[in-house]
């Protein structure tokens, strides 16, 4: 056996780490592989790896040992028992102070336990988020390591070669301990989800309610994508809408309407349920695919339930450019509550993450890439203690400016019958979020009135609770401990 | 030490035990009570039950001790670590046979573990929500019980006796094994959740967008009372508008607009997210309690971010009856999304939930009751497997009427700035749901161009997937099993 020359392994050759493993490649690392499956190896040394430095292993003892000191391991497969098994597997092979990195979708709640269990056998775990899809694994990714502290100095060239570059600076910083790259990768998801369906929802605007074309939609997409807009997530769309089925009609069309999902956006929505904060776009962008999966249950309803035809008065232009204000400023409560998200997880965790670096860390190589992630930046750069995204100065001239062609979007798609889940509830938390005060009171009137729950007065001090007997019947014992 | 000769033993004497035990006092069953704080037993026996057959023990040995067998042994301790505890100092004292019922707010997978861990022991578990609150508990609640089918016939005539009628009829039936009847109580605590929230937007409009008085919105709800959305939650509002503080203002005015939450909502929403089923309106009006509860960030906020004045055109009767059509049409949206959850979790978990018994359950007694309730069962009498309350006749013609009204609610609300999150999801989720095609399809585009997630076409079966090289560039791998 020839001496340990390689600096990095990783296991698990599905697109996305084929892709990393040639980009790494590219910055001049030897990279080592290996798969469950051999033949996949072996297709890929014959193929994409022809000719790199890339070194094949038949087994993870053999990988292990091509590797130089410490053993750095990146893992990219399945989330869930996969990992654990990966790991299981690589632990006996590795000496204290080596490093595992898990770079798939895991839970964060995993990926602490891992951080935990493996540094009481004295190898340091990092849980990383890795984002781009397909082309960011292979031209520089979206990377969000946490873990291990003490790994972090012995990846971070690696990482930071690697990863995506805005301005000369790396999209690849370290986010925080144990279960936090996870958590950031999480949110980053969530986002992407809600990002997706408000972009469905402006298509479905435009195609159902003005009968734009493929073509005119894709114009409409590529010249969004010049303005605040600009992202990849824009910029694709554009580019689906330009592609051709074999007989000629846009591909787009032909898609099955039924949107699957692999449980990130579900992660964000549950950790927003659990840290009770009030995410509700994501929230609603995951019930949407819910509802675009239940496809045969759609089609038996649509041939019962009435609705408007969706017939626009008005000028054509103008729907779209109030479209456009929709989508930016339901983009801005979005990535605001996401922000909320990450405040409160931080706080809950004690993580003390980097709100500016996590935009940047976002603003380039992963699927929410976009300018206004640029303007994200600049406002925890202005206010590293910002309380909110939406009371930074630009983004609250932003929303001043937007919200008369949003407000009509919304007010259209109700009186259209054209759904718009997302836009409508990012509309509904922003008047919410700007109110000093709410209807809320009622609630806790009612709360108080059939469970005795008690409640708080806005003419007394927080944590004084009073109890009234509203029915003048009943007994007088205030309940704190049992709700109905 | 005389012959055991009590019915059944309760073990909590919060507001609600009290309530119940004086309940089942009055049905003729002899109650034994004890309490951890031993004073809350005492004041109990030298208070409200005094003069009655009820038994007040000092220990929870002495009180399995007055039980006849089977002993029944009733809980209503805070849902968590309590009710284990308690559990635990009572099956030593406890013989095979004999029953345990849960009466607390019961997360439905603790409860099918106690089913499981009980059982060993041969020990019969009943999980069983109850709702009503104070005058519920005392006049006659819901009760929805769910566990070992073997203890049903033991608790059967007791429950249902002290259980809510309506039209003769207890509003008190077997739900299912195991954690079936504290997972339906938590889906009617999400409904009620949401229920208060469109009380709450609907009060809001008519307050901030009307300026209204208490006094005027009293009358409004005293009018909506008699007709379709006639119950107990739009009767109680009424009542609370017109409650004076001692100054002689409305009482509900000087409520502070922070709602507070105590899980069930959440743990509606998280299993809808874990089923996958769209259940968006519980989840706007749990997330609308956490944005009520970031008081002072509104606040704050409140003083920077710009919005429109409501400032309403338009007749004003018009306007209030429009807003009593969207409330009506979302509550319908809300229970069909709330029963498509408890269809889902029935098949999930093999419940064989009976549906029309369910609103039946809910039809009196608890926090929901309504006159609605009633249609409910009657569309699950016409159809017991009716796969959507909104395509049954019934609700399709009501919804058919609501909607015009409905609409406009929902764009005067986005125009005029006053948020309406729960009713507008409701809205968005109708034009969904009677959508034979939604843009999803852009949405499984994306996911296959950046993630090669591959997607399904609408002119082939279902089942077949493909993958489109989108960009011209790029491999042709597809990803089943990993996501970026």
């Amino acid at each position: 056996m020839s001496e340990p020359s390689s600096d990095i392994a990783l296991i698990g050759l599905a697109v996305m780490g084929q892709n990393l493993v040639m980009n790494m490649n590219d910055h001049g690392f030897t990279v080592s592989v290996y798969n469950r499956t051999g033949s996949v190896t072996d297709d890929f040394m014959a193929g994409p790896a022809k000719g790199s430095q890339v070194v094949g292993c038949k087994t993870v003892k053999e990988l292990v040992a091509t590797l130089k000191s410490p053993r750095r391991v990146f893992i990219l497969v399945k989330a869930g028992a996969a990992v654990d098994a990966v790991i299981n597997e690589l632990t006996p092979l590795m000496a204290r102070g080596d490093i595992i990195i898990d770079g798939g979708n895991s839970h964060f709640p995993d990926s602490q336990r891992r951080f935990t269990q493996l540094k009481e056998k004295g190898i340091r775990f990092i849980g990383s988020g890795v984002s781009g899809g397909e082309e960011g694994a292979r031209r520089g990714p979206s990377i969000m390591p946490g873990g291990d502290p003490e790994a972090w100095p012995f990846v971070k060239e690696i990482l930071q070669s690697v990863s995506a570059k805005v301005d000369g600076e790396p999209c690849c910083d370290w986010v925080g301990e144990g279960g936090a790259g996870h958590y950031v990768k999480m949110v980053h998801n969530g986002i992407e989800y809600g990002d997706m369906q408000m972009i469905a929802e402006a298509y479905d605007l435009l195609k159902s309610g003005l009968g734009l074309s493929a073509d005119e939609l894709k114009a409409v997409f590529e010249g969004w994508n010049k303005g605040v807009l600009d992202s990849y997530l824009i910029e694709i769309t554009a580019e689906i809408l330009g592609v051709k089925d074999e007989d000629g009609g846009p591909l787009v069309d032909k898609i099955l309407d039924a949107a699957g999902q692999k449980g990130t956006g579900k992660w964000t929505s549950n950790s927003a349920l659990d840290l009770g904060m009030p995410v509700t776009l994501i929230g609603e962008a995951v019930f949407a695919r819910a509802l675009s999966s239940l496809k045969g249950e759609r089609e038996r309803a649509s041939k019962k339930l009435s609705g408007p035809v969706p017939k626009l008065s008005g000028e054509k232009q103008a729907f779209i450019d109030d479209v456009m204000l929709a989508l930016y400023a339901s983009k801005v409560v979005s990535y605001a509550q996401g922000y909320m998200l990450l405040r409160e997880a931080s706080r809950e965790y004690g993580w003390k993450l980097n709100f500016g670096s996590i935009a940047l860390m976002w603003r380039g190589g992963c699927i929410i890439r976009s300018r206004f992630l640029g303007d994200i930046k600049r406002a925890f750069d202005n206010d590293p203690a910002l309380e909110n995204l939406l009371v930074d100065d630009f983004f609250v001239k932003a929303m001043a400016e937007s919200q008369t062609g949003w407000r009509k979007t919304i007010a259209n798609s109700a009186l259209l019958g054209i759904p718009t889940p997302a836009m409508s509830s990012a509309l509904a938390f922003y008047d919410g979020y700007r109110r000093e005060r709410l209807p809320a009171n009622l609630v806790q009137a009612q709360r108080d009135y059939f469970g005795a729950h008690t409640y708080e007065r806005s003419d007394k001090n927080r944590g004084e609770y009073f109890h009234t007997n509203w029915t003048g019947r009943g007994g007088k014992i205030s309940s704190r401990s049992y709700n109905a």
